[in-house]
């Protein structure tokens, strides 16, 4: 079946007209807005949500454009733009400006293209992730791209190929040293925290691992939120290199839009759709490792019935399609297959996570015992992409690191560095509201329901709300008396309290069960 | 690959405030203004871009948050509304509403199913289909539809079930009469004006014939566009019943968007993708027919190698779902696979089309013969519905009726009761300035570009310019001279006339050749 050609790109000349902040946060989406009444308007033929390109001070942004007819909001020869968007020209109000018909995208035809289910080359991906990196796809060819792409409609050529072209779009960094290490988990698991933990062991170690973490997206923490209870996270790129240059690693880091901007757009997307599909995936993480400069990466893929990947064969698959491409990319990987049938550690929130992460670095005989193998495990496995580490060393070497001290020296110090904040372990700041969830009967913990819990800890208001979240007194295995809190619920607010207990209401999260009703354990940890 | 659940539904209760017209057109894309430093805003957890509800009136719509910094645009305890949403309230500035969280549509996970590549079932497109009709789905929800049920992601059983429920959740005409007659055509060729001759001709006959016509989407004049040009096209559904009743028939009506209230939603994100699929389109076209109370339809598929459809397997893949689809539904239908290789008739544009439908019923030798024989063709083959007419006879009963004058008859008595307008075919109003396109050396036409024309025509300022568009001097097989004009552009303005001679300027639309060259015609017609 045969396209119709897209709008036709009319070049028409551009108008000038004078810049007018429009004080209206349009999250993300460029909004330009005209007067009805304006010549500009009318001569040139605009449409209401058509895109149009607006040009000053030197500097080209992308727009949908909204009519209005109030010249309170912006008047004739005025060319109003949404607060982001005014942002992105760096001018002030009444700046001249020009707005002109924007010319579609050179890469849509590929996008049809792969729409109509077709194979891509490498220039393909090139042209339509620089096009998605400049804003030059709306929202719908954005989640046209995103759904056409989806799940076994590319190959893995193909994604080693989006991968090299997400990285080829963003800024690159060069640490001028051998090797780069980072670990990353593919999510999906609450409380899993153990980058904070592994990143102070290898660099206690000597080996660099500028760790880049991220904020939650749709979980309750994400590593940067939690170091953030801790320290600062938010710092100048100069100023994150000069710790990582002392201190061998730093863990803050807010600048991954810079390293891969596609992926920062796309997201925009794929979050709502709640899309990610492995090739996505793939290309995303790797993507981001490669621009940040790692050479050597481990990976940590859990499964389980509520995690991201929720068998064996699943994970196999992904684990080589990660291989593949990260060998192309020239990347050494680890992949990691470890067990995501439960939370890891007993927090979940910001404050809850930082909370157990100390413990475990304090050695505190409290510190959640999976949380601190996993890490141990972890790191291990990256020690011993160090050449004079012996395989089946690291995780001897790892526990002598955590178990001596050095790893909460190693992490104080980097605490210290990015800006160290009140923090007590011992009593940390949790949000003043809570509730228990209680065990209706007496039994065997056989199942805990990751997204529920992370559902209950997000209403709760983690992690906009740092105290916020949800603390688990049992774990898989666990025998239970009738009666028994399962796990404390924390809020700031009443409402945020009540959402989280009519989530929690429904079915708690936790089955109770006999012993042999436990989920068979996939993997080594 | 587990999809993570969709944003929690927090249910929280809905605040009341003050309606607030903003007055910025968003063009069908409903958005709520609400002030940051609201106490609603902040206590209800909304974020920019959020789904939320509006309930004011006793209605109830859906809309995107967009934060205000300024109060003058929106102050603390007033909901802003952009133009449409407010208007769909119909309620003055000032009234009470109340605004919460909007829920996911219900019909998500069908959705998800169908982007992993599953196969849906009846109640998966009618829950999907309803809350599209609802605007319940967001312009990305929409898109991720549209390209996943792409191009052999549905089967024809699917299709079927897509079409009964797109017509499902409209308003359904019912003439109490059999048959109801219409013909409509899948489009891409300029100029296919037969609609205006095939109706007249039929219910001259005495058959049942409410045309249901739209304007134009991309291409420079729709059926409802060129008749505007002869007569009032916009009436109540009242009187257009009362003008059938009378007249066996009507050309005009805006109402599709009642009829086919999914329809509507979907084309907002399937025009600027292009996205033309088979299984959209039977469902498209056949949904309005049944909605619109036609038992029968003549179904016109061009093929040519600029049309939609480019060869005889795919014009026949495409006729059997068709057929497969209406006879589901209950439609009769009879699919004519046609020559596209070439506009029909000389006119492109609305009053340019005008001049030759009204040239053909009058019977003027200046009257193109391609637009006279395919509307007879397809005037016979809808004739032929009437179980009165035997099979073969429909061409010449079609051909005496429009020789009679019987036809121009008829259509004089509609365009009189639609509400007359001024219209001389011998002097049409003619956009003033034009520019001709000259053969480059002499040749014969072996070949004239569709895509290319009919941008021309819409650069020129078809349909919004009516007098604007292009007159075709020559037509495939014809010989031409070097330096003879192979046809004239009109436009109303200078820009408009500059960017359509840009683009004729590139290859102008023509080949010429050698009489042996002519592309094979595929079709009787």
């Amino acid at each position: 079946m045969k396209k119709t050609s897209p709008a036709p790109d009319v070049g028409c000349g551009a108008a000038t007209l004078q810049l007018h902040r429009v004080a209206i946060d349009t999250y993300r989406e460029n909004v330009a807005y005209l007067n009805r009444d304006c010549g500009v308007y009318r001569a040139e033929g605009f449409q209401a949500l058509s895109k149009v390109e607006v040009r000053a001070n030197g500097r080209r942004i992308l727009a949908s454009l909204n009519v209005v007819d109030d010249p309170a909001i912006v008047d004739c020869g005025e060319l109003g733009l949404s607060e982001d968007a005014f942002a992105q020209l760096g001018v002030e109000n009444g700046h001249p400006a020009t707005i002109s018909q924007a010319e579609p995208p050179s890469s849509i035809p590929a996008l049809h293209r792969k729409i109509a289910g077709e194979r891509l080359d490498r220039e393909d991906f090139r042209a339509i992730v620089r096009d998605i990196a400049e804003h030059r796809y709306s929202k719908i060819e954005l989640t046209a791209f995103v759904v056409a792409t989806n799940q076994g409609e590319l190959d893995r050529e193909e994604v080693y190929f989006l991968t090299d072209a997400m990285t080829g779009v963003g800024r690159r960094l060069d640490w001028h040293e051998h090797p780069v290490v980072d670990k990353h988990c593919i999510g999906g698991i609450p409380g899993n925290r153990t980058s904070m933990l592994v990143v102070p062991i290898v660099a206690a170690h000597g080996m660099l691992c500028p760790k880049t973490s991220s904020r939650a997206i749709t979980s309750p923490a994400g590593t940067a939120d939690t170091m953030e209870v801790l320290a600062n996270v938010e710092l100048p790129f100069a100023r994150l290199e000069e710790i990582v240059r002392e201190h061998r690693a730093c863990l803050a880091w807010g600048g991954t839009s810079e390293l891969s901007p596609a992926d920062d757009v796309l997201i925009a997307v794929e979050r709502p759709l709640s899309i990610d599909s492995p090739g996505q995936m793939v290309a995303s993480i790797l993507s981001k490792k490669v621009a940040a400069g790692s050479t050597h990466l481990v990976l940590d893929i859990p499964v389980g019935p509520t995690a991201k990947v929720r068998s064996m064969p699943e994970a196999q698959r992904l684990r080589k399609l990660f291989e593949f491409v990260a060998g192309r990319m020239g990347l050494t990987i680890d992949v990691v297959i470890t067990d995501g049938r439960q939370p890891v550690g007993s927090g979940i929130g910001p404050v809850l996570e930082a909370r157990d992460v100390m413990r475990v670095l304090e050695n505190d005989p409290r510190a959640p015992n999976d949380l601190r193998q996993k890490a141990l495990r972890l790191a291990g496995r990256m020690l011993e992409f160090d050449p004079d580490v012996r395989g089946g060393d690291g995780y001897a070497i790892a526990r002598d690191i955590l178990d001596s001290g050095r790893a909460l020296a190693k992490m104080q110090a980097i605490i210290a560095a990015q800006g160290h904040k009140a923090f007590d372990h011992n009593a940390p700041a949790l949000a003043p509201l809570s509730f228990e969830v209680n065990a209706a009967q007496a039994g065997v913990v056989v199942a805990i329901d990751n997204l529920l819990l992370a559902r209950i800890a997000r209403l709760a208001g983690a992690p906009k709300v740092q105290g916020a979240g949800v603390d688990l007194l049992y774990k898989l295995g666990e025998r239970v008396e009738a009666g028994a809190p399962l796990y404390r619920v924390y809020a700031a607010y009443p409402a945020d309290l009540e959402f989280a207990r009519q989530a929690s209401q429904r079915s708690g999260g936790f089955t109770l069960g006999s012993a042999d009703e436990l989920p068979h354990l996939y993997v080594e940890f």
